[in-house]
């Protein structure tokens, strides 16, 4: 028997399915585009980083277009033209994209999607340099949203939200490439570290997509509340996922991030609650040479004691409902609010 | 006794000390709020880079400060307010500065100006990282330009100009890392690789320092491509600099560019011009495992015997000509004209 929660779960996927699905070709179609349009050989690189070829083949794009498509849903959302905010939701995927392709260096991560990463095929130096571009490409694509007809105020306020975005995203990457070489980081700095490096880019996009859709200072501004508090409750479920998450459903080894020693939520907030040798023994497992599968069972062992699967998942649950209720007092587009909430339900249970 | 070329030159050389001296508080005053704007920790990994610690000393930032100058100097040679342009010209010098921090990763430059470079000093993942949060400081600045007073239709435009140079800027580099490689390269191949990665950015200094003065399309694309073409005399000299330069002055070891394989212009130039028997032996000392002092010697004699040193410097002085010729139909003040062509001329027959 299904729960009523998983019925309201499986309804809530379906919608964000059909949501992701009605923005798809536009925007990978905007991706084409703009990966066109610079007229550079190295563009390449880009697109074997995003899996797609020269051909315009909507289907050939792997992302699931989560930032651009939150983007497109906010404009419509305040009873914009999406088509004005199209131009922004691309800068946003490829932004998005940019930062992985760099994260993927500074991770040492040889896969990205069962694919290897774009730095073990061309190198560093020229991985770099793609990510470089990528996002130049991303700032230029940004400022067409004054082709697409939006006057160059709200042009230029969507360029300072994006960028402002990307200095807190640069910090919290600074923040979790520290964390590397620390034993432990509080709950109040990871906190802040997602708040960064995931949040601020989701929070932005639902910022741009309000600000291409006409709204007013309040509501572009309770909206990108809403995407970053959205991106903090997505975060926490990835990191649910990076550890408890089936291998076949989100093509990712299990229990990965204990391997890769990730200090992500469910580890800190561990440290945080178990008692004090029990948190020593975990530190002192994340400090050893090599995590066996032994050693993956103890830290699995120490995460249930602490009963941090459960707070994780509380603990997205309840920013996904804070999302929800900045954008209480807004005027929205009824079918739109649906499904931005949906995309809350989505975001916290999702199980890929 | 001095020729009147030398006489010429040195004029030229005070000229330019004089012009950038005038700018250079001014700058640095920019850069400094500019970081201090960002309000975050990683702000101090930037200014490792920069040189310059927390206090407002304008002394302690090393940079010559050459584009940010340009675009201050063509602002006022259309008869523009430079305080219109500042964020612009600080937002140049970051995005340069940015490229700096992320070709001394891909170049493996262990010093830049005799002091550590900045991966060195913190590891690849923090510098990707703090490269990729100067130049979203630099985007983010740019953007600043409307609260200076500048319409925002002109922001807009100076931002384009920006993002179109480095989307030229990474495809030169993407060149540049990749004639590594190769055992030739044509000088076509070579001009259009620095066309990219060096004159781009000078030629969208000028232009957004026009635009900041609020002059005609004509005059800022003018202003645009004589600055491209100045970038294109300066790299040339850069790389006579490279191999001819006195370490004392240059601050570089003595033909650092022939140890490092460089294919800078005087080595395309001597590929080209040197019998195919001469050229293969340049060929085979860049593609043997080490260059000792004796192989240097024999590479400076085949540049020798290709003429490649009177032949780069020609290239310069005829790019540089090309440069003052682009502008001599444009209405400009006149103090400041002479400036920009004393830049022409120093930025050929500069020594350091």
């Amino acid at each position: 028997m299904t729960s009523r929660t998983q019925l309201l779960n499986s309804e809530a996927a379906t919608r964000v399915d059909a949501m992701l699905a009605r923005y798809r070709a536009r925007i990978t179609e905007g991706l084409q585009d703009a990966l066109d349009s610079a007229g550079v050989e190295h563009v390449r690189l880009m697109r074997a980083h995003l899996g797609i070829d020269g051909s315009r083949a909507a289907d050939g794009f792997g992302g699931k277009l989560l930032r651009p498509s939150l983007c497109l849903l906010c404009c419509e959302a305040v009873g914009g033209d999406a088509s004005r905010a199209l131009p922004g939701a691309v800068a946003l995927e490829l932004t998005h994209n940019f930062t992985l392709i760099h994260d993927d260096i500074e991770d040492n991560s040889p896969t990205r999607h069962g694919r290897p990463t774009l730095w073990r095929r061309t190198g560093i130096p020229q991985a770099i340099n793609a990510g470089d571009g990528m996002f130049v490409l991303a700032e230029r694509t940004l400022l067409c949203m004054s082709d697409a007809g939006l006057e160059p105020q709200r042009v230029l306020e969507a360029a300072r939200v994006l960028n402002d975005a990307c200095v807190r995203l640069c910090e919290g990457q600074y923040a979790d490439i520290g964390f590397e070489t620390r034993a432990t980081v509080s709950l109040q700095e990871y906190e802040a570290m997602i708040g960064g490096k995931t949040a601020a880019l989701l929070g932005a996009s639902a910022a741009i997509g309000a600000i291409a859709g006409g709204a007013d200072g309040g509501t572009v501004a309770a909206l990108g509340e809403g995407g970053w508090l959205l991106g903090l409750a997505f975060q926490v479920q990835d990191d649910v996922l990076g550890i408890w998450g089936e291998a076949a459903v989100t093509g990712k080894p299990v229990a990965e991030d204990i391997r890769s020693r990730k200090k992500s939520f469910p580890v800190v907030y561990a440290l945080d609650h178990l008692a004090a040798a029990r948190a020593r023994e975990l530190v002192r497992i994340y400090e050893s040479p090599a995590i066996d599968d032994a050693a993956v069972d103890a830290v699995l062992d120490l995460l249930d004691q602490a009963g941090a699967r459960d707070a994780s998942t509380e603990r997205a649950e309840r920013w996904a409902r804070e999302a929800v209720e900045a954008l209480a007092s807004l005027d929205l587009e009824p079918a739109r609010r649906d499904e931005i909430e949906a995309l809350a339900a989505f975001f916290v249970h999702r199980s890929a």
